[in-house]
């Protein structure tokens, strides 16, 4: 006869939450003060539709419900596109997942465990996260970016979440004026043109005729190959420039930056600290740039952190 | 003997709007609905100082009261530069105006007239008049802009105007990404480089050679002159790239502009029209153009309506 490890102890009443990335699927389990306790990384089946993907969230909560014997008080859930946060569905998906937009992520959860679930975009899950408990912890205004295969962007202002009247608002990404190339969106000059994987590592192959991941770049960057610097050179000043331009459209100076081109947070911090010594923003604020501090669990945690939220103000309870 | 003319009616209940420019002083008198009833223009004497500036108004004022009976409820101001709501001071105000920084606005009224006294940024009020009352009657969010010497900016959001962290948010004429021309601020590429008075005359000027207003480029470009017209096409373009911005960052897509330069409105409509359908807001939503409805009153009747608010509020009342 084997002993629960909780045997005896009050029953520990925790969160979980869940990143849904295109490749890999990530289920944290916390406390209530958002520690992490476990979490578990699993391929995300894409192409296998939603029911497919909710199933491996499930899956991954199983096994860690069974390494930290608790009782489990709701479930975030972040994942990329348009959601609607609602209704708790996936609105627009992007083409590499099946069967995933229209699906019903929170209900699928919440009958398969009893438990309430949220759903959110995950770049604002991120900022959540970042601001719950990471970076920019206790900040009541921040701008948050993920600089991953394109750049995403969230706005915190005044203690939430920043929607906007059409659930677009934080498009960092998308916004002009970063000079003419063409963005992946049909749009020009966009800050992802510049600052994201993908196109840090088009920009490189532009100019070297080498192709590479951005990774590759970075690594050949702190190599010192002076195309590679230079490719995270314009990369910092065009972040610098949506900093500035943040800072001056709503006043909010404090940024935290994530996402995989953040690791190369040596390459990247000194351009853009760079340009914003050149031209401060016109209030005369300082900015604060700090880099992400969760790593790969940000979203996980911003998703658990909402949950959190939605059940401490009884919305779901 | 004489009757006075509101003899024998009701008593009626009215509110003052100041606009104190750097030139003329713009005093309204309205109905609690901020329907305009009467209004004076004069000059304001900004070299003389805060109590000569407000003397002004109260001259004003005293003259409106004269030739409509009613009784005073409230007074709202709206001023140039940075100013403090709470306190009621102006923080920072420009080169031309004399002993305006510190002056106490609200309190200077207030002992004048006896009654509650509000003060607010022109641009703020400039917003809050055409959403009260203008071009965007009703809306919860709306982005304006005034095109005058300079470029102001406003974000009304979710009905209210957006302060920011530090009071600085809205200050469109200053963000980067448009071009690389020195801005009167010290920075470059700012929207005001392209689309305020003084740039496009600037800009027209360094095109043909000849030296002449904003106004005259636009009667010149009404002539046919194609550089005339093409300063007036970059900065349409330069417009619509703001609001493009503005909707990507904040989601906000309605947009009203005022301000001098507006009143050439058939030539700046065109260019920013085409460049907005060349390049829709990523978010899909169409944007909603408008040219400010209550011209030379806006600032007057938005301060107005600032002080309708409060004294509803019961703040002041």
């Amino acid at each position: 006869m084997t002993v629960s490890p909780g045997a005896g102890r009050p029953e520990r009443v925790v969160l979980a939450g869940a990143d849904i990335g295109g490749t890999t699927t990530q289920v944290v389990l916390c406390t209530d003060g958002l520690t992490v306790l476990d979490r578990v990384e699993l391929p995300t089946p894409a192409a296998a539709g939603g029911q497919a993907m909710i199933g491996t969230v499930l899956g991954g909560l199983r096994t860690l419900l069974d390494r930290v014997p608790s009782r489990l008080a709701g479930v975030g859930v972040g994942a990329a596109g348009v959601v609607d946060a609602g209704t708790g569905r996936v609105l627009v998906a992007s083409d590499s997942f099946s069967g995933w937009a229209g699906f019903a992520v929170t209900a699928t959860i919440e009958e398969a465990l009893g438990v309430p679930a949220f759903l959110d975009n995950d770049v604002n899950a991120f900022l959540r996260g970042e601001v719950s408990k990471g970076a920019v912890e206790g900040e009541r205004h921040a701008l948050g970016m993920t600089l991953g295969t394109g750049v995403g962007g969230a706005l915190w202002m005044d203690g939430a979440l920043l929607d906007g009247p059409h659930g677009a608002a934080g498009e960092i990404g998308h916004i002009p004026g970063f000079g003419d190339i063409l963005c992946t969106c049909g749009g020009r000059g966009h800050l992802e043109t510049l600052a994201s994987g993908r196109s840090i590592a088009a920009r490189y192959a532009e100019r070297t005729g080498r192709h590479t991941s951005a990774r590759g770049v970075a690594a050949a960057a702190e190599g010192g190959d002076p195309d590679a610097v230079a490719v995270f050179g314009a990369a910092g000043a065009a972040i610098a420039r949506a900093i500035l331009i943040t800072a001056g459209m709503v006043d909010v100076t404090t940024v935290v930056i994530g996402g995989g081109v953040s690791r190369a947070w040596s390459l990247l911090r000194p351009p853009i600290l760079g340009a914003l010594a050149a031209e401060p923003p016109v209030s005369g604020h300082p900015i604060r740039l700090l880099r992400a501090r969760l790593g790969g669990d940000a979203v996980a945690v911003g998703a658990a952190s909402r949950a959190r939220t939605e059940l401490r103000a009884g919305c779901r309870a």
